[in-house]
């Protein structure tokens, strides 16, 4: 074989970034450009640089979408989810965010030397449950194991293939002057609900993951011909960097309202006592989708249908400043810019 | 959401193994029974059930290979290349053995808080040079980052769609008895580079890993209408465990010569050092090939056209005894049954 010439230079500058951080994953500027300076030029082709939730093309007559994540929550278990779970929905959510019906899945388990046997049953049957509730099938896998010390229990990838039956195209790019935002429920849940599994807080009422899989309110929308735009589930970042990214992509201004954006109460105090901005805050069920303003009702009518998107509300809109930026009206009335986190808010929360 | 249901009774006999071991990833019997007891009856589906490298199905006119594979080799770089070139080849090489033609890849990096920004940069660069090398594109990824401690440095997972031209099937099913085996060149370099590497042995002459793509030999084999049956590369667990696996999911009897088995000396010298049996050591560019006898010159003159199966050779054939098992007939002229190792030969060797 021909050798790998590693003669050129670091994209990332050395000296300011000698190693890797917690928040070159954690899906703020950091993670950003580790990305867009490093892993796109290298490894630089038409359909990476789509800057998706996954890859979209097409195989003879079929469009297809695939797309892939890891897992390394911790703790394994939190309420009202798992690491198994998350494993499932986190990629079948990714997939409908192209647009795509999920179809097939694979499993790549990376365990850890010790791990108790128990565990891993568990962690199998909740992965089983998740596949069987989002109706996608587990085709293929893989099984390393590393040594104790050198990994945390479980690791999970999950990557899978979705086919595209709409014809219009998903994208960011699409986003135009006077598109709807529409946010399918309230935020926070997800990483509040972990870190108080994590740090053994008891808040006075439970809060539990909102981890679903969102498929079905999606394909509902596109069968449904409503025009839409761009999809972005609100994962790693929260609701803010899937904004951010959008506007920045899109080359839009978008423009959201803070007092349209549900937040349960419960969560809002955690937040306040973690020292937490639930806009942030990473979520595993809820997503925003920019419409044609004029699907709006129909659009939101639709979505409420969902137990998972009951809650779907218009948090704001795509104005004609043309800047890249996301601005909120906050309660009080005064406009900000939202931006990306430079650090690292919640490390390994999905 | 539903929750899962945890009453079902752990299918791994808790007593006996309590914990995942090392060599439950090892690629032997035990995990083999993990697979077999645990995963494939939990996500029960007929894809999964195919047993093969990769999960095969059809997409509209199109017929596609999807597999997975996670790479947690130690150390990240070894004489013949790094974790980054054996996941693209080794995610090319699984769809090569569905008959397929490799496309794209996602790519999952889960990296360990510390890792020097330079590495990364290195494992990045080889990646980019083995998919160049291979004619694949990495079209999706995510990058996670987990406390310093909870991994090791760099751990990968690619996954990888691919397309099959050929209008055959490529199953262990199809395997018949009279068919030949053809092995594509020697065997044992990749474990003994990275066991050399990792322990600080030197050797007299440099051992380097064979790590290579093997699609280039397979599609000619196939485009030249070669009846090919059934195709496995021989990373974990070697080439034993590749041959009783074929045997077992076929239930064809398989023979085999030791003495057509090539092995290099100084390979041979090393495993008698380190008391490893060639047969079982990892190979990352070796692959079997059963094929109907008829054809095995012209697949043997096909297979020595490409540098990296220049020394295909024919090992063996399938008897008549359809009874699932390998036997080898060793250098002094006697059989004996070839098995899956129970424990583990050598951890992390991919």
């Amino acid at each position: 074989m021909t050798t790998v010439d590693f003669t050129l230079a670091c994209p990332i500058p050395i000296a300011q970034y000698p190693t890797v951080t917690l928040a070159h994953g954690g899906g703020g500027r950091l993670m950003h450009n580790l990305i867009s300076k490093m892993f796109a030029p290298a490894l630089d082709n038409p359909l990476l640089a789509q800057q998706h939730d996954g890859a979209v093309f097409e195989l003879g007559e079929a469009r297809l979408a695939f797309t892939t994540d890891s897992y390394v929550v911790h703790p394994l278990f939190f309420p009202g989810g798992s690491i198994g779970e998350m494993a499932v929905y986190g990629t079948v959510n990714d997939l409908a965010m192209c647009g795509a019906r999920p179809l097939f899945l694979s499993l790549g388990l990376i365990l850890e030397e010790g791990l108790p046997m128990e565990t891993l049953w568990r962690v199998v049957q909740s992965i089983q449950h998740a596949a069987e509730t989002s109706g996608v099938q587990i085709v293929t896998g893989d099984t390393k194991v590393v040594d104790q010390g050198k990994g945390d229990g479980v690791y999970i990838n999950t990557a899978g293939v979705g086919v595209i039956e709409y014809n219009g195209v998903i994208d960011p790019k699409q986003v135009q002057p006077g598109d709807s935002i529409i946010l399918s429920g309230d935020i926070g849940r997800h990483g509040i609900a972990i870190m108080a599994q994590r740090e053994g807080l008891a808040f006075e009422s439970d809060i539990a993951s909102d981890a679903a899989p969102l498929a079905g309110p999606v394909l509902d929308l596109l069968e449904a011909g409503v025009g839409v735009r761009c999809l972005r589930d609100c994962t790693r970042g929260g609701l803010a960097s899937a904004l951010v990214e959008i506007a920045s992509v899109s080359g839009q201004h978008v423009h959201i309202d803070e007092a349209a954006v549900p937040v349960r109460e419960d969560v809002r105090g955690a937040c306040e006592i973690l020292g937490l901005d639930p806009l942030y805050v990473a979520n595993e069920g809820r997503f925003i989708a920019f419409v044609d303003s004029c699907d709006t009702d129909r659009a939101l009518a639709l979505l409420r249908r969902h137990p998972v998107s009951a809650d779907a509300v218009l948090i704001g809109q795509v104005t004609d400043a043309a800047d890249g930026l996301v601005t909120m009206r906050s309660v009080i009335g005064a406009n900000r810019i939202i931006d990306m986190l430079s650090g690292e808010q919640l490390p390994r929360i999905c």
